[in-house]
């Protein structure tokens, strides 16, 4: 019998499917979207074999389909992840949740001097290296890198 | 097709599933037993429908069988939890979860000023209902309620 095949989840009837999420990152992506207090049915499967990742985590959601803000807010800690949205227990999309050039406003710099740390500044970075992915600071210039990215 | 199946993860090959967890404590329980860290492959199931809880949690771990002193760790925050022990797909031992009289040294105690909270003193507690948990501190006799309770 495959394991594999075995600790995967079933299909769902409608919702989303976010696949190929690096196994170290599940609880991040999680708390990003808010999942620990969705009252939706979910499933997450983590350290699941995948040629890819060698360790891959998985998350299924039941009747939720996200903006694409929050599939923005995914890109900075699982940019390789793939979303597949179900309807009637099939794919009717796929979308590839890519890096963006410019973040603004999800993430903090990891400078405390910087002046979105002080004033209440909207944070602002150019993507300079997407895998990992490696931030720099409009205002202050400084490296904010995958390790140290927070979600505001 | 049954979404409640569909919804449950298939069966491990060695392992433990710990169920009927109420939905609200899934990521306690993750934290107290370390799962966010595991290295195993795990699969966690969240408002899953559930006769007896309205919406429970379900956990499986492959190739990990807990101590009896993390099972109780489980007992402060489900006390209900039922744990499955399987062996080549089979169920091989079933546990109950049950909430010990008393508690040493696995909770804090929610009182700020008492000794254990000021001096290295191994907390103790009664166990004066188990339905929802509540404990009362064998020191300053302050009750911690379901809801404060801290894993130490």
């Amino acid at each position: 019998m495959n394991i594999k095949k075995e600790l995967q989840v079933s299909a769902i009837e409608n919702g989303t499917v976010i696949d190929h999420i690096p196994a170290e990152y599940l609880f991040q992506v999680i708390n990003i979207l808010g999942l620990d207090k969705s009252k939706n049915s979910v499933t997450f499967g983590n350290n699941l074999e995948s040629d890819k990742l060698g360790k891959k985590a998985i998350i299924k959601i039941s009747e939720k389909f996200f903006e694409d803000e929050e599939i923005n807010k995914i890109s900075l800690i699982a940019p390789h992840a793939k979303l597949n949205i179900i309807k009637n227990y099939k794919v009717v999309e796929k979308k590839i949740v890519e890096s963006p050039k410019k973040v603004v406003g999800i993430a903090k710099c990891m400078n405390p001097k910087c002046i979105t740390n002080v004033e209440p500044v909207t944070t602002r970075f150019k993507v300079i290296n997407d895998s990992p992915i490696t931030l720099k600071c409009h205002y202050c210039e400084k490296i904010t890198d995958h390790k140290h990215i927070e979600i505001i």
